[in-house]
């Protein structure tokens, strides 16, 4: 192929994104537009994050983590509502680095997790920049009509839930990037973590059913904690003490000093995409027994009050962390 | 304001973007998705484009154009396909130069033409970039339901038709560049038009209505009628002799020493952001009277036949241009 339509927007399109396109409503990636038709009694569900090398990964991280990473964390958004995700619309910042095999191992990655999570690209766009490669994704869910969760809903005495692991999203930033001493399998299964992480679209329609206030954990459990606190009104008491930890973060907990500092650490690092939500003690149970069918970790960690903001306790006590969350801006 | 927050995400979203968010479906941009209600009857038309610094716009442009231009040529293609525009959603990709200052210029560009165009802001985010500041918008509008026009419609024996003036995009970047020798006045209108072209949207209904393949003037003429006859699968053949041009463009077009090039260049520059479709000849007068009605130029340009691409003819004869189109990829 000439080196010019090599990396051309065209033979992008045409070889690389056409065939990711939802058969019906990306109408062949050839007319500017998707066309959805309308679904009564549900909503649609819109999300919409951007990830920029250097910023959201490393320089060199493949270009198929990177879009799997880049689909997963809109697809977590969707799984904190309640949505179940259908498709997304794709603006790609090609810069120099991405060639043909970089472009082709991105689509590659689109395609593996568009099969795993049966999602389907809408349209967009490819674009050249001097800058850094970058990304921004539109992503498409529906739930029932007026059921989406929001972050608004915590009631006082409602308990806090989290899903999975806290603390993988950073400590798997600083395995990926050579700063952890570990075993070799669980600095991968942490970096691994880090660039795939898991959307728990599972228990969306768990949190769908039950959640009173829910959020996806990006920017860290404490700073998401506070959205959630200061959007519902209420106050939040979060119990680091339980803070849920993977196997890895386990062993690397186990060598720390300072076990408050860690935790606060794991707590404020971000990038866990897990779902922090909150729901009437009644539900609890019921919680407790999705949560088991799916084999999915599930931590009560803290509880609402009536108040205004997070507060943290460490072994009884309400402690001040060091620093609050993590933001990219 | 301390330095840190005047340019951060939080007091971005919180001073700035909020005050253009929908009123409903965006939740205040407090709940990392937008929420959408059904409107059975319709289709969702969706569109995104991105651009960015020194590819898409100038070094030096005020970002206040570039949150119209980046809006504007997302609401071209809604009303290209005949949709009526209402919301978007919106990444941004700050750089270094966008201090608050001008962070306030572009989301100023945008609250103008939200009024404009009477839309409103969804959802989104914003991110920082070591790269050129970008932007990636996702544009929302209905159809009544089946009735999107697209680039496949076209069938022999139609006409080709497009609105407005083209060059002035072309023009508009070489004036903006300071290259052009005109009169000042002529020099301003073609800048503005490259800056702020105007979307079609007082024509999405007539084309809706009439047209039997539709497409935006982004890539430029030749181009984009390129790919209504493959995506059709039938030629198209347009008269450059008929080419309508801005009061601005006569009088560059005046001093050209050979005419049928500087007609091929404007043919081929892009961003004129008109709509070029095709439509029975049974709908001229319709067309013709639509077109007054809404004071806009409407110009007959082609005619659609049994074949395969486009043939472009200059004085009766068949040409070949020696471009085909402007690509930013």
């Amino acid at each position: 192929m000439p080196a010019l339509d090599v990396a051309g927007e065209f033979e992008t399109i045409e070889r690389l994104l056409k065939p990711l396109a939802h058969p019906e409503w990306a109408r062949g990636l050839m007319d500017d537009v998707a066309v959805l038709p309308s679904r009564p009694g549900h909503d649609l569900i819109l999300t919409k994050d951007a990830m920029v090398e250097g910023v959201h990964f490393l320089p060199d991280d493949p270009l198929d983590t990177v879009a799997r990473k880049l689909l997963r964390v809109n697809l977590s958004d969707l799984a904190a509502k309640g949505a179940e995700p259908f498709g997304y619309l794709l603006s790609c910042f090609w810069s120099e680095r991405c060639g043909w095999p970089e472009r082709e191992a991105f689509a590659a990655g689109l395609a593996e997790d568009q099969a795993r999570f049966v999602v389907h690209l809408l349209g967009g766009d490819t674009v050249k920049t001097p800058g850094p490669v970058s990304f921004s994704l539109t992503a498409l869910g529906w739930t029932p009509a007026g059921r989406a969760v929001s972050r608004a809903g915590a009631l006082p005495g409602d308990l806090v839930f989290v899903t999975g692991a806290i603390g993988d999203g950073l400590l798997g930033l600083r395995a990926a990037r050579g700063e952890l001493t570990l075993e070799p399998e669980r600095l991968d299964a942490l970096a691994a973590h880090y660039r795939t992480p898991t959307p728990r679209l599972d228990f969306a329609e768990v949190v769908r059913d039950f959640a009173s206030a829910s959020v996806d954990v990006s920017d860290g459990l404490f700073a998401d904690l506070t959205h959630v606190a200061r959007t519902s009104g209420v106050g939040v008491v979060l119990n680091l003490n339980v803070l849920p930890l993977s196997t890895a973060a386990q062993a690397w907990f186990a060598d720390r000093v300072d076990p408050q500092l860690s935790l606060e650490d794991l707590a404020s690092g971000g990038d866990d995409y897990e779902i922090a939500f909150t729901a009437h003690p009644r539900h609890e149970e019921n919680l407790r027994h999705e949560a088991e069918r799916r084999l999915l970790r599930l931590t009560r960690i803290g509880e609402v009050v009536v108040g205004d903001g997070l507060t943290v306790t460490y072994d009884g006590r309400s402690v001040v962390p060091a620093r609050q969350g993590w933001t990219h801006d």
